[in-house]
């Protein structure tokens, strides 16, 4: 008879010093749980710590609650900035289009085939455009358009907020939507909203970076997914790659190129942010993948 | 004042169960020891346990042996199978090779430059061709020809094999040795003789992989980095890359671009091996990259 | 006033000798045509010449008959194997599919939204699982059951050609199609059935490459797009790519991390057949892509 | 009996009209030439035509320079910037390096095995660093310090050109030279001067790019070959390529990362330059690579 298990992830970060390591697997030891993965990475010019442990916690899901409770004490000993994830769970996650739908369809899917297993609450949109394909696969599509004039944009991001509020997301994915969050929105959620910006990051950082690409002749184009924070496409970024382009290759063409890197770059990136394999770190990330 | 301290790592595996991470982390948090570095893995369908950890011991080079001693037992207790590297000790690399001088040059120029933190007690090869290259850093030359006729071959291997035993090498690379060694002498050195064949296995086993590559019009031509094994070209793969080729490329062209690959991929594989990132498990490897 | 114009391509080969350049540009000139583009290149083994030149044929579209026409003898003259595709003319694309929809999904995508300048007549399965996707796309759909029993499945072939006759097709794309054509059905279309193969081919002929790749531990996987013909994955290979993996991915997870590098390579592999880039040559291809 | 023959290349542009490469390719052929491989390239927007040829002119390395002059008026004719290359002369590369020494010992190497078929007349450096490994090469090694007050400076900048002048040279390489050249060097060499750029331009222009590199967190670094231009590090990018980087990789780390990257960069840039294969379009380059 297998005996009932829950599978988790504690992802934590914290100043360094001796035992921390001991202390975490001893707990979990503690518990009867055997950990199945292991990661560990101390920024030693900061001197912080860096963590990622999966694990099979004997028990029913009851268990998964008291094994926080008694953790937040070891958590609180080191100071550490901590989060458990069950593996299982299908994280909620929002997404934000305006008008090109290769990321959305791409991830909508992923995610009908079974192949990123998440929830998808609703869609947000500030143009109708790509209400049909949302529909046919099943899930709410709000329109919300952003007028230009200052008090109308403001009102449009508080329903955005609300919207997304309400989906009680996980992560938010800016899967090419068009507008720039105000400060207040990317402070509301921290860390969780994810954006595919269409340039290898920091060349062409703004407006029409396969124009401004084709412009400067580069012989490679790219895609960087990347944290949003207050600064436009400055945010810690999670992954990126390229691809080659050619002499005989319009702004145009590079557009259509890239879609491929844009679409692999955002769901490699935004799969890294469900597993638990990235934690933020002044402007950079860790990035745990192996 | 900076206390002295020595940076070790403990690469281990063994069969899985728990409680192995706490008992070994808090080895080593016992020992007043830092861990800057882990990666843990547990191949489910074996039940194997993989880890890699760094940490800094205080106290001088004397602790290093106390530190082996006592963690013997922890070992034995789980039927570890590991092995504990300092750090910063210059481990030892004997360089094989034939003719082609490109791998070779390579490894001689980035340890020159103090990229490759080795020592390289000596260079050994069927062929006389390269000695003076090799004379050019300051490093010994073994000239061990290998005659065709079984006897003499025979003997040439067992020089060979006690040129190697005397340099008492932590890695052994065949970079561009053209002769295969036999199972007495891969079985010797197992899991530290280091090969770069030039082409992405399993493609083109054996001679002439470019010539093969060319044969059958690849667009893609590869280079592989394994450790050698008693059947040709068919051990653990520690590394692997591809360059782009066009239709117009003889395979002497390939093999000029292959060159670079070759180069990287080797040097890659080594490093990996050096820093104890990789893990034979069967016929495959474990590879902690990050 | 913008003057009509008929944007052409020839595409060509045939054996080398002085002048052929020179014939058939005089005569593309001598029809008051603008020589955009032109790659020529001679194989030296085979002394073949393989030729490619878009230009700007002024006039209506009456104009490329005629083009045709008088062509054929300066193309008799040198021997030649040529065609001449109509830039703007619209190719008529059937799609075969089994039960994995990535590829197909990707195409349907890809031609909705414009970036695929084709015609779909038709969709043809063994299955019935893709209709619904099919049918959202509009396009129609036959399914082609193909029992084991032999003198069915020659039936079965027999529909699938009917089928893929009528469309007149300019490819046939056996986009994840998991039976094998037979012979007779290779050469009917010889030349335009275009396969993708989920593996950096030689590498992994056959059944499940993701597991053969699992278990052989490369830490590269590819994919490979190549022309069908009667040995089993060992047609002239048109475009192939890689994508890294790590030791924890089991066969599954590099099915899904597999279906980006698939996706990738058919669509430009299509693309440079349909663009008139790819000449084969014996078992190889001569790609012009730049 | 195999008749003599010259290898001869003709790069050249020219405002685009009906009928250039009928007239280039009749002449060509008017001289008994077999062409044996071509490109063309129309940069619709601005109306240019580019064109590469290979050919074999039959008779002695006389018949080249009676060609030459034939040919000039067919290009006055088109307007043409034209040149014509002898396919088996060895162009002269000079070299400039500063203290880093990893693109010279490559393109040293390179040369010293015959991948690199050209001559290296001397090695200039502002640096006596890297006397000794020129020596081992037989290559004069000319030590023009740079100081930095601007009379001392612009005296040895003319020192510099002075030695270039002498040394005829096709190709000027910045192997790693670490001086900024002024305007009137840049224009006395224009488009023969290539330099390596240790990051993916257009990022991390300007001084220590993989610092930049680490302190914005990218996932990927890279190299840039471009022509140098009176604007740092913004002339026309022959090549370029990435690597990828992980979280725990320093600046210096990155650096001896990064040096693959730039040889392969470097390497390949050179030899598309000496291949005539590099057409400079403004600040953008045609690239003729299959």
């Amino acid at each position: 008879m297998k005996t009932e298990s829950q599978h988790l992830r504690l992802i934590a970060s914290c100043p360094g010093r001796v035992g921390i390591l001991a202390r975490v697997a001893t707990f979990i030891a503690g518990k009867g749980a055997n950990i199945t993965a292991a990661n560990q990475y101390e920024d030693t010019r900061s001197g912080t710590f860096f963590m990622r442990y999966g694990f099979e916690l004997p028990g029913g899901s009851g268990e998964i609650e008291s094994f926080r409770e008694d953790f937040a004490s070891v958590a609180e000993e080191f100071q550490m900035d901590w989060r458990i994830q069950e593996v299982n769970y299908r994280q909620r996650v929002v997404l934000l289009v305006s008008k090109f739908d290769h990321c959305l369809a791409y991830l909508l899917h992923r995610w009908k085939v079974g192949d990123l297993k998440i929830d998808i609450p609703c869609v947000i949109s500030n143009h109708e455009t790509l209400r049909d394909l949302v529909d046919w696969y099943g899930i709410p599509y709000h329109f919300v358009p952003v007028p230009k004039e200052p008090a109308a944009k403001q009102a449009a991001f508080k329903e955005t907020a609300r919207l997304i509020e309400e989906a009680v997301p996980d992560a938010i994915v800016l899967a090419r939507y068009m507008q720039i969050f105000p400060s207040w929105l990317c402070s509301k959620f921290r860390h969780r909203v994810i954006n595919i910006h269409h340039s290898f990051l920091p060349s062409f950082v703004g407006a029409k970076p396969y124009h401004q690409a084709e412009e400067r002749g580069v012989k490679l184009i790219g895609a960087t997914c990347h944290y949003v924070t207050e600064d436009l496409d400055q945010g810690p970024i999670i992954e990126q790659d390229v691809v080659r382009v050619r002499h005989s290759d319009t702004a145009e063409e590079m557009m259509r190129r890239g879609k491929d890197v844009e679409n692999t770059v955002l769901s490699r990136g935004l799969r890294y942010h469900l597993e638990g394999r990235v934690i933020v770190h002044g402007n950079k990330t860790i990035l745990f993948n192996d």
